[in-house]
């Protein structure tokens, strides 16, 4: 196996890319802000499947953070990460400095409108202006020609697919299943900032969505907002929780639905103590 | 030579510059709307001199007019369009439709900021929004090396050349000299609206430009407010102009300049009848 490689730089990194790519590689690439789980690495494993050389970047974006978020205090644990990233079989990773991202005179945004108006969009103002702006800067710099995305961060995964698609970028997005703990809880980077008591209550965010899934499977309510309530009362129930959205919408478009018709995401946020986790499922009913 | 292969649907212009890239051609790209004249021309010849294929794209595009601006009378000469593309030895021509372009449910935009703040930016509000989201689609869809504008459209250009430098995309952005017609006026698609009588007086603009040029080289004031004055003056002096903006900035940060320091750029805007025509120059102070 051929040793892994690191670069700091956008020149370096186009260097290691274009000799990938001249040797007539398949370029995958898997976008993260670090403090890797199983998750992060179920990505590098996809991407394996399908590609001969995977880029993996490593970057906390301070555009996607808001004032009062927690860029300052998000874990940075890089020689875990590399570690990992080792161990998992990248071929390169990417870290680079804020400065190196955004340099004097950065005065470039892309931004996704309709699909970041509600759920982590309503909650995080200016988010996935962020998250659009990083990515398709990465995508400038990688050219690669899929892109590998976790289903936890659903909107996230949409919006950027959604402008891959709208400014036709020849990248592939593939969207991954969310991996969880042995207790159902979502693996995310910010699990680690929990308390024993809070990580203890965590699982029952996702219990919160199974049960909802029976309830639909049973056919208990008629519309959405029947199934929505049942599931806030349940997350209202979780000690020192407090709900930040539940939201029913159509998986696609992230319209709020008025019947549990179609492929159906349901998603939410909720915060324990200063620590906000989001999880969601999608419910095909038409199955 | 080739014949000229022409593209309606961006799979269409995939599959041809894909094909022109495997046989390891540089690929060249020259994006217009249309209408073309001598200016568009030498783009194509400045893009043949350093490129293997030349994509040529004509697209009237709507996200960059005004609700009051002329996107339903901008001129469409197709056929002559084609056989100036051909005579000047376009490899590929890419014509695609607005539902191509901007199909349902399209809703990513690419902003750059600050430097659309004046000049055009302020008279065309929304416009450089348009301008750099279809330039980002068609540098998706065509993926070139490099990427040739005109100076003419001297803020579009910068403002184009940023977006390339801040998202990171690995295409080289090049400006071109003016072409002007016999008597100074700037080679324009918007020149054909012009009356006799309004052609007659049109290149009082360069000439104004020049006579600022001179006074700049006499040193005649301190001050570039006073340059300003000389040129406004002149321009408000031709028969039925209307001046929308005389500015003189920084060449590449459009800021507005106190002294004549460094390469300056002298933009106006002036309009005859419904016709809004812009021009420039460049002064370098240092030379």
């Amino acid at each position: 196996m051929a040793e892994m490689q690191t670069a700091t730089t956008i020149e370096q990194l186009r260097t290691l890319v274009s000799c990938a790519k001249k040797s007539g590689s398949k370029i995958g690439f898997v976008p993260t802000m670090g403090a890797l789980h199983e998750g992060h690495i179920s990505l590098v494993h996809e991407a394996k499947k399908h590609c001969d050389f995977v880029v993996f970047s490593i970057f906390v974006n301070p555009m996607q953070f808001g004032p009062n978020e927690d860029f300052h205090r998000y874990p940075r644990p890089l020689q875990d990460d590399l570690k990992l990233c080792t161990d998992a079989g990248v071929n390169l990773v990417f870290i680079p400095s804020v400065e190196e991202m955004y340099p004097t005179g950065f005065s470039t945004v892309v931004e996704v409108n309709g699909l970041t108006n509600n759920l982590c969009g309503k909650s995080r103002p200016g988010h996935f202006k962020g998250v659009t702006t990083v990515v398709m800067k990465l995508f400038g710099q990688v050219q690669p020609d899929a892109a590998y995305l976790g289903q936890k961060d659903a909107q996230q995964a949409l919006v950027i697919k959604r402008m891959a698609r709208d400014l036709d970028l020849p990248i592939e997005v593939v969207i991954c299943p969310t991996l969880r703990e042995a207790d159902g809880l979502a693996m995310s980077s910010r699990n680690r900032y929990l308390s024993n008591e809070q990580r203890s209550v965590a699982p029952l965010i996702y219990k919160g969505l199974c049960l909802l899934k029976e309830d639909v499977a049973l056919r208990k309510h008629e519309s959405s907002a029947q199934y929505r309530l049942d599931l806030l009362k349940r997350l209202e129930a979780i000690p020192n929780g407090v709900v930040d959205y539940v939201e029913i919408v159509n998986a696609d478009s992230l319209e709020v639905l008025e019947k549990m018709n179609g492929i159906v995401l349901i998603a939410v946020a909720l915060k324990l103590g200063n620590t906000r986790l989001i999880d969601n499922i999608i419910i095909n009913t038409s199955a």
